[in-house]
């Protein structure tokens, strides 16, 4: 057995209110959990619509080691030329062929190498994308061939069938699946028989009255009458959802899995 | 302040496995966490598709008083003509007026009347319902005029964005809201500030190591080849997935919600 | 036999070359084709999204006796407030009680009362509304029971199989039921044996050489990438397609039915 | 400029009744419109739902040259393993690679190779496939590299936006692509710019009094009611609905397209 490495996964940052809980928050709690590696979702960072490119700087500088997104990835039009610049910053891999942008990233670490990769789901998202299963198999062998043993893998998808047989697709062969994009934590973290860690949703970091972290009234508003209207992102408290994982650096495997979630009262930014 | 009804409720019962699972353990439950009233949803007991007269008649037998059901309520061809018979088996109340059956009860108890009110989805859920927001709070109301405190609603649907707005739309006129249909337990149950206590998803009652309830490999492979398969019913330990909910008579408030989850080993029939 | 009074439907307008080309053609259109009453659907008449106040009197200037709208009706923000101000101004009818605006019109004519319904579908379109079918069909039996017997529908929707069914339901209520929103006029006019008439879609009277009155490349290159980008309005000829329907005014039963479909080379202004 | 190769494409064959008027009015047809090719749409031949490999046998050797389909090419189990034997029917080509059978053929004709390539869209339409842009356009590469000029393409859709725009993407590089799955023919044929003949539907052949050649009744009564019933094929004259195209054979290039759609008042059985 191989040394342990403690990845920690942020799910969806939503606006200011998350982004600014996860700076104050973030250095002690690498501190209490003793943990090695971090990624964030950061599809919903910019005011909940996508990523800047000063947001992923400042994600990456305050200590997440690769950013991955989603269905909103390209909500901030000057996004699009960035990502070539920064391979941290990952997209879903299943975007068609000559997509700007990454899919995965394989980053070395004290305790040695770590992939992530990041998928989006085909059911109730948008847009149609390529197929997720074959696409990620086929980065994972790649991965393994290059040597990576641990690898997480962000799935952000819609329908709980597609993301629970994403992860048993995927069981033994990477060290995590963590799904994103529901904004609410799902109570089903396990480690399925061939060593993987999964959840269906890791949950958001963002305003924890709210839905999914927009102004409460605004969403009921909308359900009830059907008129548009504008989403402002929640005021108060913030909520981290997430999911500590613990990998046997030599096998890949996952040792233990446990959600993380976390209401943080006061969201003011650190001083 | 009135006395304490201590409700519980199960998600989406699935297949054999489920039902077993459930007339097993629910005597013991019932006298260790002092449950006064059983909701259940049984949109899938029937081999996974809706529901049968059989069945429902084998749930409240055991000791459940509402059987709720949602987007699989008409899979059983028999079970439209029996609903108008058996008052305490609901369909989604926000079907076009005329459809067969109801969509609410109201049953006495010891500690007085309980409403128990289904409602069905509308995003990434079929088939287009009535406006389930104006349908529920309408009852709601009828409810509360007829002196009902107690209530509970099933609000049965897909997208997180609808479930938590349709909560926070209740909030301070009903004592729970439960959500179903996605069959994965989310950890989000809370008390909001009207009084109404909520979780976006109860889980399911069905095989643990399952897609949903089916068979891991099934559905895999189908998302993996697009290709027509059958889906059956896993087999192994079931997951029971529910919301247990304190709620004062008098206020018809809730003023404690806990999420229940266990898993079951032996399924078997209880002899 | 009454008297027959020819009515003429124009699908979706879209932008300026779509209008332009209507204010220019359509006095001429009016004598040549002997037309009592212009019904025209304007929901993509701002630039393609939406309708506002200045366009909405325009076209009433124009000569068009009755505006219906889609899913489209309230992009322009102003034509919130605008709506109950304007009576010929319609929305879809199956928006929940309490929406602003109204669905129906009745108005007078030298032939005696048209009444005019906007409807919208739920199959493949967005928000989600209340029944279409039992909507339409009671504000029907309302005009009816009023002494109208003309009456035309406007089914704005995108599945042929709603669309259709929808017809047949209506059959031998309304003198004509046309469809619109895939800017795509079908080659199925037809009258039902009830004596009503029915297109799937009567078209849009929009840039002709484009997809749905948007420029090719623009969409092509949306599809092939699925990357964001606008989509501005298409240059060039411009197809007016529409439906005109003769309707016997006593029986209000619809008597012949042809498709029109002109393309307009030069779109310019009329001076 | 080479010969004229006049080619005949049927849109999705509906039941019995469809395939029997097809059987009864081909052959006086090829003689009456001098065609060269046929080519039709089986996806609903069995009874509304599939194609066996009986009805694929017979419809080939009723003078179809080439047999295409949807989303409905698996619906009958047997079809699966039958695929790989007949080359002339197809499924789409934007299935997963592996998947069996093939999305595209080439035959040899008096007038030299004609390429046939059925793809399949993504807006509004299950399961999710691969992206059929990208997948088409390397097909048609290929066959342009192996010799052949004239190129037919069903494309089975339901959006108007993705078919017109895959017609334009297209566009220079293929003779036809007709539009299927709608069941309603579009007034729309065109000859594009680069000289591929467009439309976006071809139509159906099946019963003309229906809704997509199912009995009229129940899909209104499905619609009105939501309850689950089934929906039998409906009974009467058949409608026939194509497109007939004439293509130079050096060039490839689309000539003159015509829509096809003629009533047939007896749809019995040749004998
Ligand atoms: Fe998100
Ligand atoms: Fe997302
Ligand atoms: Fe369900
Ligand atoms: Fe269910
Ligand atoms: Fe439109
Ligand atoms: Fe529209
Ligand atoms: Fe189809
Ligand atoms: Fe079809």
């Amino acid at each position: 057995m191989g040394e342990v490495m403690r990845i920690f996964f942020l799910g969806d940052i939503v606006g200011e209110p998350g982004r600014e809980a996860i700076y104050k928050r973030l250095p002690s709690l690498r501190k209490e959990e003793d943990i090695d590696f971090v990624i964030a979702n950061g599809e919903n960072i910019a005011g909940g619509r996508g990523i800047t490119p000063k947001l992923s700087i400042d994600l990456l500088r305050a200590g997440i080691a690769v950013v991955t997104t989603g269905d909103h990835v390209w909500d901030q039009k000057e996004i699009v030329d960035y990502f070539p610049t920064e391979p941290r910053l990952l997209r879903p891999i299943n975007w068609p062929e000559g997509t700007t942008g990454s899919g995965s990233v394989v980053l070395e670490t004290a305790k040695g190498k770590v992939g992530v990769i990041n998928a989006q789901g085909r059911v109730f998202i948008q847009p149609p994308l390529e197929d997720p299963f074959t696409r990620t198999e086929r980065e994972v062998q790649r991965l393994r061939e290059d040597g990576v043993k641990v690898i997480f893998v962000d799935f952000h998808a819609e329908a709980t069938s597609e993301k629970i047989a994403f992860g048993h697709h995927l069981d033994g062969k990477v060290s995590a699946v963590a799904g994103t994009h529901t904004h609410v934590q799902t109570a089903d973290e396990r480690i399925l028989p061939g060593g993987t860690a999964v959840i269906t949703d890791a949950g958001m970091c963002g305003p924890h009255y709210s839905v999914l972290g927009r102004a409460v009234d605004s969403v009921v508003w909308r359900f009830r009458t059907g008129m548009p209207t504008r989403f402002p992102i929640a005021k108060g408290p913030v909520e981290l959802g997430g999911l500590i994982v613990d990998v046997d650096t030599e096998t890949g495997q996952a040792l233990a899995v446990k959600r993380f979630r976390e209401i943080i009262d006061e969201a003011t930014p650190a001083t």
